[in-house]
């Protein structure tokens, strides 16, 4: 096992008789399915992590027409369940996927439809980066999904979506299919072609039992492997951040680095990942501000929420605008910098790496 | 080692030499540092916890003019501290413990008084059933109180209280100092005689970095023992317990049992108690509710925060008033009933049971 | 997202005007690097575990032949590292996985070679199904390899090996290369062409230090993400094993079903799996011994130690003598049955599957 | 609360009036069942640990025959339990506990004799310092007890001992007694009169199960909150400690600090503690070698197994020899010197500290 093999150092100038007999024996694994490490010319084992994913940018003023488009000519409804475009990574040959775990797409719904309920052992959330009016019902409690908004459906949930206005919608899902599809773990069920409840309340019931800060209902003292919480309402989301800056501005701690405020979504029964495989967070960056260089082990999504700035992927500078995204894969050099005050939400598979024990960071010592 | 011993069974009938023997014996044991076991009346080992505090109602009518003429009288300061007044049960020796392993007292502050700073070992919490205007200021953060707030100074944290008003202001201290106390675990630490900051904000900057529901900051990931909340503020509680007796009236589940909303205050570092002894909760009843009779290993104490109604406490009905407290010492059957709404503040050694593992409890079938 | 698509759903009889939209929708997504969900006729959410890989049984009789030859013909070293060869599964599009999470090697070292040391992410661990006299050198500590002994080497441990005799030796190496190749994780590094101690103690430290039953050392009360035994030797097993088929004789629950013994190798540290993403384990299954019918999300690979027995993989009955292995890809149906008492060593990819919650299992009622 | 309270601080020179004043106020709290804080002279909140229970020795050769004597005068059985003498701490009243969370007793069994089976929340374990002949039946399983031998029964398991030879026996039994005591949480129930199971196997079944290192059994997978081990055996231990010494000598870390190989006991299912509120360990300390002066919160008790040394507890030097017994209560220090080689058992409360979060310890710079 190796980084880069050169073949010479295992047979050096080999005879002619050599050759035919190395040929009979590979010729011989194959035959009873086995492969010889030594021959192997791609890389099982590289010095570090070489993703086939690449780092990519996809624009929102490009994506949004799109699926507005196919909200024209692409019915919803049981069988192809979802109106939802996938965010394909141009290394990962033509697979809907954004990472060799993740999944995004661009979700769309038209006036008054409904996407039917089912279940999956993967694992979703919903983000909002605009729009209002459509109702996710996840295990027949009616959730709101308004602009800012990040909402859960955990792996088992039966939910579905139904749009109660006159005007389209349209939403990011974040999803573990790559990880689910390559691992074999993945079960699947239909549900109710209607979704089970209409309601349209302001609050899921999930919110009004779950999100009062360090309380804890004695009727749900169960740690559960997924938040309970529904959804995650970008009015707190924004104090959030908006207080981190201020308390910067006191001089007191509270941003993870100068001019830089960022939440982490949580499970409220632990403290940890709203799911075990994805991560969730929210990122505002004060304008003039670029973060550290920074490289992980695992991949992240961002979403710009708001405010205009760039993305340095790689070394490659990209500018940004509300509603794009871009995948950062992994072990691959990333900085933010902010022109405006800029929003940015940001998904990952950091909890595979860390329950693994895979997680590695470095963050380099000049930004500039 | 044994429940109920008789010595019947240890000596029948001894014969003068036996007698003779056996006290010389006994002379050995005593000269040596040395006990028998089979000569103890007292139960080393009960059948079940037979407690020496006792069930006892404590009269808010009573303590509150009894902390206001101790304002007159005695002054505060450097050396006594605090002015508090301990409740002492009445069943250990006039010690002032309300529990085994819990203190509660009344603390008093005149009008533009300062109780100094200092920390200790013992994990303190302070709850407020009437009255504000007091700050305290935990490692430098200030903290307003008001009614129907719960505030933490978990062990090692400096802490200080000042009153900026012309009205005095009385609440309710919670503490493990018979615990600690029986277990040699205290240290302590004077601070500065006046508190380190005179503000009087309306949220601790602990709120400020921590209370968004379901979202950790990215600068506080790592766990701590004790909440990093300052307080726990009255308006967040009231909602919570609101919103569960509406979701059991809409059919939904949410109360800890039919008519009794209740929550934990929890670490959102980790969703467990507030601080390792001591956990902290409020209840709701409906009127007319009677709860099941229960007992539980460990020792509580409630405070009558608003409403009527009476607790059961071992057979004996106490009816309750605002401000009251009682304490349920360990195994002693106890159950709340509700003349009005009801709304009850409870703390109680119980992660001590948890962690250490003695935790037991039972409910009654029929509760009438 | 879906189970089986039926794209009938989509579009029923589309006008040549919508053939066009459609067409020109389509290529947009391509030129922008999307892929409609609604038109993927493969699986990305099945409705349980479809795996590509496929079972299959590898004859020892086969394997260890090839192996040999490969010692004739192939030296070992630095650049090529190992003279491993890879079981791969037929399923898997010719990469040497034996699974999508797992590979297995048989790994031959010649009379007096040595395999360079190197250190990489993945975790390692080898068994030994028959032979001797290779030592393992792991950060520097000589670990003995003898039959029926499980060696670790966890990520990131400096490791090499090297033969003493005049004879050579085979074993089996299983690491997590595919999931870590998969999922971008892995960093390598070169260490000593030679091993860098020559030594052949009879135990390793590791395990003088730690193979103590229920004692741990004060010098190591940090828990470890891995075992810090290097080798579980195959008397300890045995014993094992043996206890619990006299113990199921005497009466006494000690079997983890009639006639089915089996341990699992734990870290001491924890009481948990060896290395974070492979779990290993030995059973022993009393002659005449029939397995309930098991499924299981995640994959598995067996090799038979001792005995003569069968595999029923998917229904289909697969003899199986010394030395042969064999894989069960997730959901797969698979029982057991000892001809003659009946040894194999096992090790999956659980780890993954619980930690990241995945993890689902069913027993059939009748195993017949 | 308070360090040292000057009263001075409280009432500087008051009036007559002022007095007859307080008179009346303190009065009023005794009525009331209030104690003032700022009154009490005691320290309720010390600046450290200030322990009642002393620093002391008990030597074997006053113990031994002082249980000799107990067992031709006193009967053991149903009622008195058990012929246990317990080691009562001169500072804490005349209770039998050697500390306030720990009681140590030495207990004697007669030849033929049964001590009959009862279960207890208390938890509960033996060391044996010398002799053999007497099983304990834990829970239906007849464990052997012999010299160096540490020995499990945890809370609420039934146990009762019989010796089956014509010598008598006796042995350390150390619990947790004085703690359950003051926190009210312990259960009794009587078992058997005669103990379940009069065999006399070499090894209990709980270690044929679980006495194998690194092994962990498919049928007990669940973790236990104490250890499934009935008896952590001599040759074990011995051997564990040996190496250490050995692997020090050859220049490895293995020992906790020079000269001193130590380990602690734990359960195979955690890594942790052998039960949840008592920590054992064995330490082995080269001749020569004196221990570096150390004070910790909680209390320990240790026991000389074998050789001749010193212990300095509080600056003051105490010769040992086999068999005698020391305590050391909470913050007080301590150091051990070895005059030959020298093997002490030692047991604390150490999981109470650690999981109740108030575990602090100091290791003095020179251990002169």
């Amino acid at each position: 096992m190796q980084g880069t093999i050169s073949d010479a150092s295992v047979v050096a100038a080999p005879t002619a008789e050599e050759e035919a007999a190395l040929r009979e024996l590979y010729a011989n694994f194959e035959a009873n399915n086995l492969m010889p490490l030594w021959t192997q010319t791609n890389d099982l084992m590289p010095f570090h992590p070489r993703p086939r994913a690449v780092p990519h940018v996809w624009k929102w003023s490009t994506l949004y027409p799109l699926a507005q488009r196919s909200g024209d000519l692409v019915p919803v409804g049981r069988g192809g369940e979802r109106r939802a475009i996938g965010l394909a990574n141009p290394g990962l040959d033509g697979r809907a996927y954004i990472s060799p775990t993740l999944w995004a797409a661009i979700q769309y719904l038209g006036p008054k439809e409904t996407a039917p309920e089912h279940r999956h052992s993967q694992n979703a959330f919903r983000f909002v980066v605009e729009g209002e009016g459509v109702w996710t019902v996840v295990n027949g409690d009616p959730v709101r999904m308004s602009r800012g908004d990040f909402l859960l459906t955990p792996g088992w949930n039966f939910h579905g979506h139904h749009n109660e206005t006159d005007h389209p919608m349209a939403w990011i899902d974040g999803l573990d299919i790559p990880f689910s599809q390559h691992n074999d773990v993945g079960f699947f069920e239909f549900g109710s072609e209607r979704v089970t409840d209409y309601a349209t309340p302001a609050f899921s019931r999930s919110e009004r039992l779950w999100c009062h800060p360090g309380l804890r209902p004695l009727s749900g003292l169960e740690n559960t492997v997924s938040s309970p919480i529904g959804a995650y309402r970008w009015e707190n989301t924004d104090r959030a951040l908006a207080e981190q800056l201020l308390l910067e501005e006191e001089g007191q701690p509270a941003t993870v680095e100068q001019g830089h405020a960022a939440i982490r979504y949580v499970n409220p029964t632990t403290g940890g990942d709203v799911m075990p495989t994805i991560r969730a967070e929210f990122h505002r960056i004060r304008a003039g501000t670029k973060t550290p260089v920074r490289r992980e082990v695992g991949s992240s999504v961002f979403q710009v929420f708001d405010g205009r700035g760039a993305v340095v992927l790689d070394g490659e500078t990209r500018t940004l605008e509300k509603g794009d995204l871009f995948v950062v894969p992994s072990w691959i050099r990333w900085s933010l910098q902010a022109e405006s005050e800029f929003d940015l939400f940001r998904f990952s598979d950091a909890p595979i790496m860390e329950r693994l024990c895979f997680a590695r960071s470095q963050v380099e010592a000049d930004a500039r």
